[in-house]
């Protein structure tokens, strides 16, 4: 792995069990740890949703909490806390959980526009230095049944990877007749912000 | 590696020999065979130019002729020929030869936004069937001279590998302040309208 950071630089933690985050910080150059804040999220979801928040503010919230937590394990590190919501008509998206629950979320979100709303938050000493928070607009193309059907065969394990329950820069291309926005944004990170924050902050070079 | 296509599809060829398309056809569930053509690309740019075409025009024959090339050679297949061209001001870069090439790529494009025209042609049967030319714009922040020289330290020979001498979805995010634009389009294949098409001739499933 190739790497482009300042050598004297704190340590970063990135406060996230996703596959796609990590490959990405690191595809980037970046050096860092990992270790997942468990956040229950659907706990933290309902409430702000009954409280009127936007799904804005929801992604923007989790992100904080996530990297809250592990600020708190880790004192003198830069914590990259981040996530990502799914919005279609006002419906907000989870994670499948299994394929019948995969099938549902493609079968919804076939023929219509949805957003995917992505937050980060940056942790440094204990306190919230920074924070991005940016939405895609996707369009899926009309999906027969049958499509469905071999797409999530194709898909197998990875179809609960995602809170779309595709991989756009995978298979999932072939769900979409237009993608609208960042790209880093919709695989689950506002990269180049980050990376603006970060060199900023000198972990990575001017 | 995962496909999604119809089993009585007509064989597809890829006419390129770069592996970023490659990869982005293989992720996307494309079966495919590769020929690459072998194009004095800089002759028809040159009197192209003289005779005042745009950039667009130029990537737009550089694809057909790959394309056109490769059909010869495969009868009863859909071939797809694909270019990339940027324009910086109105300056045409090549794909760097060498570190010297690249590191005066990076010192031209750095603090400026340049736009890359991304082409793609298909044939059948002979005949050119479809065509799509789509362009982004990408802004790079100012880069001193010492980071060009440890970022090409650390792509080597990665760096000769795409028109701009960086990677977007590498070490490449790095340099850039602003995207604007489909992400496919960057990496070299206007993938979704390109899938379109090839759903449309049955290549992939509905």
């Amino acid at each position: 792995m190739k790497h482009l950071r300042n050598a004297d630089a704190p340590p970063v933690v990135l406060a996230s069990q996703s596959r796609f985050r990590r490959e990405m910080l690191e595809r980037a150059g970046l050096e860092f740890a990992v270790d997942a804040a468990h956040v229950d999220e659907s706990e933290i979801k309902l409430s702000m949703r009954q409280a009127g928040a936007s799904v804005e503010d929801v992604a923007t919230a989790l992100a904080e909490h996530k990297a809250r937590r592990v600020a708190l394990r880790h004192p003198g590190t830069i914590v990259i806390g981040s996530d990502q919501m799914l919005d279609c008509g006002g419906v907000w998206f989870d994670k499948p959980a299994d394929r019948a629950h995969a099938e549902g979320h493609l079968r919804a979100l076939s023929g219509k526009t949805h957003r995917l709303v992505t937050a980060a938050v940056v942790f440094r000493n204990g306190t919230r230095v920074w924070h991005h928070t940016e939405s895609a607009k996707l369009t899926m193309r009309p999906l027969e049944a049958d499509f469905i059907r071999r797409y999530l065969d194709a898909m197998g394990e990875d179809a609960g990877s995602s809170v779309g329950a595709y991989q756009l820069e995978g298979l999932g291309a072939q769900l979409f007749s237009r993608v609208e926005g960042d790209f880093f944004v919709i695989l689950g990170l506002p990269l180049l912000p980050l990376l603006g924050f970060l060199r900023a902050q000198g972990v990575i070079p001017e």
